[in-house]
């Protein structure tokens, strides 16, 4: 029974959802306690959201014995979600039930530098791959969530002074996936946004109000949830920590601004410090490395080096964490988070880089700030994005008729 | 008729007392909307309302012909509200009614050196003092809010290592005041919380999602709204700002670090480069103020200065104003409010001060962060922590039986 229609609720059935969501299956009793509706107001709610196709009551199979009263749950004959984790090098695609559990995963090299319409067509390709392999179809995908690495506009959906991705600029993402996919709603949302919704979903952060999620790969950006929600400022942009300045006489980052972070920590600073080590005759081990991989330097090999205590390699990994624990320092006297988790490429670097940030957190933060702060590696980094993006979905595919988001 | 057992509601009561606060008045139709109870619950619900004492219908005088439907309204009867605005050196003490309007305001140089219980008893007999010029009781006060300047563990009421009163750590000054005023509830919050609030329900913050409040004096903090909301943090300690590191061979700040914002930017040392330029030649202007004023720099004097076009003391504030722009300018980042507010005593600095700052923010901001980003004094400025203390035991007066924090 796919939509057709936008997927608009009032408070509180929008509210009623939500439970259900949370809760898996819920009672005629429990609805009414949550809506504050009467007995008789519920059971005609709870008709309307039947006939809707939401709602459906449980298998009473199910009950043995006694007067049980009968749960009402989602209809997972809705449809399905689909999510699209699109990395700098990398897409994921993602085919889940309404439930959020993911049924099907598809993923291949991609190449973000690429037109969106390049890109896109790819993904669209993936998705139809998913579809077949689940047995399903297009009109079937009840909401699609995109998650790009750039900075979003999150209530238009675009990409704006996208660094990495310049093409994308103001692209119309939604509209070009509502092509393909005209029943399906488009969310699109920040990669690391979406890092973070995954972390509190699925990930150790579940339950926790206020903390910072950051990715560190080729860039550095950050998630940030404020009493228990995503916080995106005022223009989507928030988390974008990577153009902090560290140092007003360092070298000059994409942005065209001098010392940021990411031109001074991530994986390409990172890189090229070991070339220069290898170069210098300061390390013959990352030498050696570098030769074996036909003269190319990568993080993973400086991480190799680090792991056989390579002092070269060590110093260059101490010095990016000291660097990213200074600027984390400062966001922990202003935002005071209980948990910072760190994911991306370059958190495979292991303790080294945990304990230089950590250091400099903590050497430079109030100490209020940090009696309960804790800095960690996030345990589902890998797949917090593919987890988020359909949480990200979900999130937003039933709402209030007040507040109509996606009807745009 | 004062509550004299703790006002815990449910949460559609909660609901219709914020709405009521929002609106003024209210009818029984709008009630039902928003609570979504039937007619005959919400004839019910309100004759309890009415029972408690928090509602009245309004004066049935006012309707003139055909048949209108009767309007709540608060019990404006109910009792008053007490805001202690307690800063470095002086103490502020208002009384308002359940709408927040304010009857009565007192005033009195303070130290917040001293010791609590001293700087308190200063506060109870101030408090006597409005509620006799209003002619009312103590047991009339239905909730009492104290701004502090200081780190508050906002949960449970306590200063937590605070710098500029030390004295303070962990006094317990809820009960303390609870003691005098056993009807009332007690509320503490950080000063520049206070503020923020103060300027988003009385000031140009009105509607705004997310801002960032500044004062600039003796100290430096911010006050934080994300999604309408204050973000304290997970110890009620966010926006302390003025120990984000600025220089790390900086002076020594009184945090014990070096290079802090605030030991570089903010009022002492404004003052001691003043001093220097006056003593060592840079400026016979200041030098001359200085000994009109027997021989004691003030901010007031360097900003007197200022407007006499002295180059030396010109110099100082832009070198400030470019401090504290850099450090916002990594929290534009981060944050991406779509304003920030500046208040304090050095914000009579003026223009000079302010324009420093925004080419700081706007020079290290990313582009799309800084699209629509307002960088303004508060028009409210010297009475936001005064309004903004009422706006906070209003806040906290009626909750939700859910979240029972006041009832601690």
């Amino acid at each position: 029974m796919p939509m057709k229609t936008p997927i608009l609720l009032t408070a509180q059935e929008a509210e009623v959802i939500r439970a259900l969501r949370k809760k898996g299956q819920i009672s005629r009793m429990q609805i009414s306690d949550i809506t504050g509706w009467s007995k008789a107001k519920t059971s005609i709610e709870i008709r309307t959201l039947i006939d809707k196709g939401y709602l459906m009551e449980k298998d009473e199979g199910l009950s043995e014995g006694g007067r049980k009263p009968k749960l009402l749950k989602f209809n997972d004959q809705l449809g399905f979600i689909v999510g699209i984790d699109i990395g700098a090098t990398s897409i994921d695609v993602l085919l889940a039930d309404v439930f959020g559990n993911i049924l099907q995963h598809v993923s291949e090299p991609g190449d973000v530098r690429q037109p969106p319409k390049t890109v896109l067509a790819q993904c669209i390709i993936l998705v139809d791959q998913i579809l077949k392999l689940q047995g399903c179809q297009g009109d079937q995908i009840l909401g699609i969530g995109v998650g790009v690495p750039g900075p979003v506009d999150f209530s238009r959906g675009v990409l704006v002074a996208p660094p990495l991705m310049p093409d994308w600029e103001n692209f119309p993402i939604r509209s070009f996936l509502k092509e393909a996919y005209p029943t399906a709603y488009v969310v699109v949302d920040n990669d690391v946004n979406i890092m973070a919704l995954g972390e509190q979903r699925y990930g150790d952060a579940i339950g926790l109000d206020h903390f910072i999620f950051i990715k560190i790969g080729t860039g550095i950006g950050s998630g940030i949830i404020s009493n228990g929600k995503i916080h995106r400022g005022s223009n989507g942009c928030a988390g974008d920590i990577g153009h902090i300045c560290v140092d007003k006489q360092g070298p000059i980052c994409r942005c065209g601004n001098r010392g940021c972070l990411e031109a001074m920590a991530a994986g390409p600073a990172i890189t090229e410090k070991a070339i220069k080590a290898a170069q210098n005759g300061e390390s013959e081990l990352l030498l050696r490395f570098m030769k074996e991989n036909e003269g190319i330097m990568t993080p993973e090999l400086v991480s190799a080096a680090c792991r056989e205590g390579d002092e070269a390699a060590l110093e260059i990994i101490r010095s990016s964490g000291q660097m990213i624990g200074d600027v984390l320092a400062s966001l922990v006297n202003f935002f005071n988070p209980s948990h910072i988790f760190i994911a991306g490429g370059i958190s495979n670097f292991g303790n080294h880089l945990l304990v230089a940030i950590k250091r400099a957190v903590l050497r430079r933060s109030l100490p209020l700030a940090t009696t309960d702060l804790q800095i960690n590696f996030s345990h589902i980094g890998a797949i917090a994005g593919n987890k988020g993006v359909i949480a990200l979905v979900l999130e937003y595919l039933f709402v209030d008729e007040d507040k109509p988001f996606l009807s745009v």
